[in-house]
């Protein structure tokens, strides 16, 4: 019994060995797979055979040359069976990602709602709705969606699934997961830390870099070295409520003069103009739609399936007609994040600066007003100050980095899969 | 000769592995030893007298009941024969502190000085000859110095030695590392960073925690289950140069209302009525000394070789005699680093916060202020706002990590010294 034990466990660390070379670097021969992973041939086989049977892994039909001039049949990750559900709730829209396993995007599906004024169970029973689509969906393109991760805007427990406190939303201590009821695992976690990974799986390629999540809510996420830095309790990040002035207009966090009262999607609209909760989303109109792929959300007009629209393509709208208000609100935004991101600089010290979400489309006006900010308030101390750059992901970050997230533990750990 | 150095290359691994356990366990069996690190007791045997030939493990004369019955002699780190000096240049002081290999603290040295408007050569050679006469002195205690590492109170470029810029000495670019010219080598880093690994290593036992440096200038370091987390290039833990209010007072960094600006040792001398540099140390009169043991520097008085004094226990004598101007400095720094830090637990969220330097002595006149404005700003959002407590290390928290960091280094890799 125990021998078997071991056996197995043993087993479980070659698969995720083999399965982790091969995702990599790419594509490999089983020849290959052996010499990298000092395990015989023999083995090797068995576990490359084992991962095709599951569909983890798939032989790409190329032959390369081995060793003694024996050619060898080249694998590669599988995009074809396994795939995983990558969700969002967020204040103005539900988003829904399907992603295969060698990270391609299989669908996306975004729903603009008001979830300010909704009950969270019914909040969860439309995103639910969402979901069984695309699984059904996935099912027809030959898919297995195997587990899914769900984005939330605030601070989670991860090993409950709850969320602790989501003031934009006006949720504490909702059950999120358990309320969600889908037929494969879902893990909840923090909306700004999944976009943070979003970015570093399917963005630019950087791997050192504090990614900006700018929503209704601020969040953001530190990367270093292409890893996720949490702090100490998984609550890292919370940039809205970096202090911008310490008597500022009062926050919902219970703060004053925090960086979402100047620069958030709301800040902004109200000094443009519009109440919050006013925007064409304001009046509970719904749309969905899916789209083809190609990232959206970093565009300035709302598309068919559009995932930020409301508010935002609305302010872009008043700023490039030359609106006043806009554009001192912008100017307000951009000095404030620069105030905010020069504590974040001095704190944490990144290589760059990623701005996601509405900073997408807002940048040509908040750019210039932001890097003047970093400049006078940092140049002095730096060689460099860290560049700002603009994600190309928009705000389907977040729901891009959930479903990466089971990807990668997919990889980590495929004796997971193999058992059930 | 590739397999004589395999061979070398595995026995620096084993000696490490062993005396990585002495290290964490105390005191252990050759046994023992053999059972915990999979090596042969012959192997365990031969390394164990490697290392005691070295003088870094010593059998303590102790027996412990050994398996069927054989007793076996029990070894522990030797304090005899190996040890490490950490050195500081700030700006009011400079320290010496040697530690052995079993972290005990065997030399303290703290010189005052006006480091402000003297030149880096000077400071440089002033620290030379106190860094030499301690080492002459670890000798008469039977000790070998193998390396010193030296803090400074700002950014610095490790691989070279070179104090990027130090702006409350006015140093930029000072290649204080070949400037040092010590017989061992010695490398520089932050005093804020270094700080916070003493408290790890020679404090309250804590292992998550974000420690505060509070002197002329005011840095941070955070540690996060037992490691400091540096960020990108090093640079992170700035917390004096965080923002308090975006239109304060000018800061020597080129900013604005810096938190250095309300919290810093010249901003309460000045706010209390004393002009910057004009305290009990600013005529040049310089004090040195060696003590015993203890720490020093969290007491409210100079002591014959107290590693404060200044300004801050001038401060400290006007606050017990109910100053009102000191009152109100205190307050109004208590405030301060309360929405510094509120950004920083945003940012960071750390597990407590240790307040040193200081802010020991100052803790009764500015801890209220303090955990009053964190509970205001982040109350509302957690369950539960980072406790603050005082470090027991006071301002000698960076040279003893100095020492500490020399100590790790050798007990993670041993062989670099046998071969010496």
């Amino acid at each position: 019994m125990a021998q078997a034990v071991r056996h197995d466990a043993m087993r479980a660390r070659n698969l995720a060995l083999v399965l982790g070379e091969v995702n990599a670097r790419g594509s490999l021969t089983r020849a290959a797979l052996a010499e990298i992973t000092g395990l015989t041939k023999t083995t090797v086989s068995k576990l490359v055979a084992d991962l095709i049977e599951a569909g983890l892994v798939v032989e790409t039909g190329a032959v390369r040359d081995g060793e003694r001039g024996r050619p060898g049949v080249v694998v590669r990750v599988s995009g074809e069976h396994v795939a995983s559900v990558g969700l969002e709730i967020n204040v103005d829209y539900l988003a829904v990602r399907v992603v295969d396993l060698s990270r391609t995007v299989r669908l996306r599906r975004t729903q603009a709602v008001d979830n300010r004024f909704a009950q969270p169970g019914d909040v969860v029973a439309l995103l639910r709705d969402l979901a069984l689509k695309a699984v059904d969906d996935a099912v027809d393109m030959g898919l297995r969606v195997v587990g899914g991760v769900l984005a939330v805007p605030g601070p989670v427990d991860q090993r409950t699934g709850t969320v602790h406190n989501a003031p934009n939303l006006g949720w504490r201590d909702v059950p999120v997961a358990a309320l969600l009821e889908l037929p494969f695992p879902v893990q909840v976690e923090n909306e700004a830390n999944l976009a943070a990974l979003g970015e570093l799986w399917f963005g630019s390629g950087l791997s050192d870099f504090l990614h900006v999540s700018g929503e209704i809510g601020i969040g953001a996420g530190l990367v270093v070295r292409g890893r996720l830095f949490q702090g100490s309790h998984g609550f890292a990040g919370e940039l809205g409520h970096v202090v911008v002035s310490p008597d500022g207009p009062a926050c919902r966090c219970g703060g004053k003069g925090c960086l979402e009262q100047y620069a958030s999607q709301d800040a902004l609209a109200a000094a443009t103009g519009l109440p919050p909760g006013a925007g064409p989303h304001g009046n509970g109109a719904q749309r969905t739609g899916a789209q083809a792929g190609g990232a959206s959300g970093n565009g300035t007009q709302a598309t068919p399936g559009g995932t930020t629209a409301g508010d935002i393509s609305w302010i872009v709208s008043r700023l490039e007609a030359g609106d006043a208000a806009a554009l001192a609100a912008c100017e307000r935004a951009g000095w404030a994040l620069g105030v905010a991101l020069s504590s974040a600089i001095n704190l944490v010290d990144p290589d760059t600066i990623v701005l996601g979400g509405i900073y997408g489309p807002l940048f040509p006006w908040i750019g210039e007003a932001v890097a003047a900010t970093l400049t006078s308030r940092l140049g002095q101390m730096r060689d460099a100050v860290p560049p700002v750059v603009v994600s190309r992901l928009g705000t389907e970050a977040a729901a891009l980095g959930a479903a990466g997230q089971v990807i990668q533990r997919v990889i980590a750990d495929p004796a997971a899969l193999l058992q059930t």
